[in-house]
């Protein structure tokens, strides 16, 4: 086994807020029933002011503590795996460590990213610690606040994403449970296809405040990232299984990151005969950047779905362009 | 050992344009000799609207490369090891991916971040993979464009920063090198310290610019932050030292994070005894966030100062606040 973990707890948690897609569409001008029919999305989260990805993940953090039955302090590590921070110094997994009443602890607290997969890549770096004894005890939290940067007037690159937070409290295994294999293959050429170029270093709000609020808005070519993820999928996977020593049929259920309803249609074409299914949750969430891959796999443990035994494949892309994947055996 | 690996080449790059504190003094009507006799730094780099992160860090890339004699189709990993990513998306391995020509070759790049000890962090996750048989061969890039975000109105949290990048190559280890031990440990209670509030999804530029262009710039209490990581640095050592089964008259060289003159001095009071002291690169470099200690290492390697077989401890703080440091059999 690439490396044994146990997955102990998780939670996922939205905004207080439902945005529905009726709602939305009639402000944009569109029918009510207009998003709905074109995105299969009914309605998504969006975060009010003080619900930063820092506060809904220390939310889905505590849940995921909770379920695992695990002390906060007990923790050795926690991971920061969202899309976008909530702001550039420091870093998400530190403000949420202070949230968690853990300010004083030691406990190293760092941020990893690969933007839609980055729970994907934690879980994987987390394993490799756990496996090697680094930690005992890891807590993954991805929250995305996709609503900061949306541009209406585009409808594919926003009405789809939606506001939330997930997490997961992974422990050091015993050998029945981990990671058969993990897998990301990034293709950089491809990097144009899903971009927020305004925020970082390159592009500077004092020096050229039109230029930044211009570029400061998410923007896909929704069409071209499918097909480019849709064409890389059957090699990737063939590397992922081969990895695994896991045949298709032998996969039990599917959890995508929920990209957009046409990605997850995509998948179930390509998994027809996956004993439990593919997970989807788009139509009440919408695509929530990092925290949409672990919200969907809380899902599956939440309604009994994926259970103890169960051979799993975390399977998604994210900007970059990247493709990445695990076969879990939960 | 804590995990084998070997670091066979490394690379420092400066912008192509370096500033005299003695310009930048003048520019701030202070003294010519003011900034210098202050904050003890005689230049730095500042980049061009042209050096980004990814540039620079690619520039550094190829040089690491070239001197551990590697193809750069060669790697398994591209490891983004920046205080702050050029854009939020997607993150800035994918962008360096790109241009190091390995756009097409689904080779993974992902970023890590723990603000100013992202390359420690990302050389301690590089060595597990690789001790895992995850990967082979790795290459982290470091690479901060600090003028960005820079308010010269505060010169103890401006002028002490420099632009620049690092790299190294590193290789799954054949069991005389590696690291000994790697420790970071976080106190989110001390996350105000130094932050960089706006580019991230709290602060919406769209909804109130002039909120968001007060918080663009980097604030640091720089005090605050020296006593805070000062304060907890014997325990930090005693345990990094402990879990390396190292002595501290048994560290050849220290290589610091290159936070300030005033941290400099303090790790040369805290290490008298360290056969080949202390590196120190700030007088022509500053702080330069997460390039500065690859370059220092770089630095230490490329003037002969970093042997074969000699013990060196990597140490810095960071915003968050961590601390952070490896003890590292070259």
């Amino acid at each position: 086994m690439a490396s044994q973990c146990n997955i102990c707890g998780t939670a996922a948690v939205v905004p207080r807020r439902a945005l529905a897609s009726t709602e939305l569409g009639q402000r944009l001008g569109h029918g009510a029933g207009w998003i709905e029919q074109s995105y299969h999305i009914r309605s998504r989260g969006v975060a009010e002011p003080d619900e930063t990805s820092s506060s809904l993940g220390a939310q889905a953090a505590r849940q995921a503590l909770a379920a695992a039955g695990w002390e906060a302090s007990s923790l050795d590590v926690i991971i920061g795996a969202c899309g976008v921070m909530e702001q550039p110094i420091p870093g998400t997994a530190s403000l949420i460590q202070r949230r968690l009443g853990l300010g004083a602890s030691g406990i190293p607290a760092f941020d990893v990213n690969a933007t839609c997969l980055s729970f994907l890549l934690a879980l994987d770096q987390a394993c490799l610690g756990l496996a090697a004894r680094r930690w005992r005890r890891a807590l993954i939290v991805s929250a995305d606040i996709a609503s900061a940067a949306l541009d209406f007037s585009t409808p594919g690159a926003s009405v789809i994403f939606g506001d939330g937070a997930a997490a997961a409290a992974v422990e050091a295994g015993d050998g029945a449970s981990g990671l058969l294999a993990s897998r990301l293959e990034t293709y950089g050429d491809d990097s144009g296809l899903c971009t927020l170029a305004a925020g970082g270093t390159r592009l500077r709000p004092h020096e050229n405040i039109g230029a930044f609020l211009a570029q400061a808005y998410f923007r896909m070519d929704g069409r071209g990232t499918f097909l480019a993820a849709a064409r890389r999928l059957p090699g990737f996977l063939d590397r992922l299984l081969h990895d695994a020593g896991t045949r298709a049929e032998d996969i039990d259920l599917v959890i995508p990151h929920q990209a957009s309803a046409t990605a997850l249609d995509h998948l179930r074409r390509v998994f027809p005969h996956a004993r439990k299914g593919v997970v989807d949750i788009f139509a009440d969430h919408g695509n929530q950047i990092a925290a949409s891959l672990p919200s969907a796999l809380h899902a599956a443990i939440a309604s009994g779905q994926l259970c103890r035994g169960d051979t799993a494949l975390l399977i998604g892309s994210a900007a970059g362009l990247s493709l990445g994947g695990a076969v879990l055996r939960y």
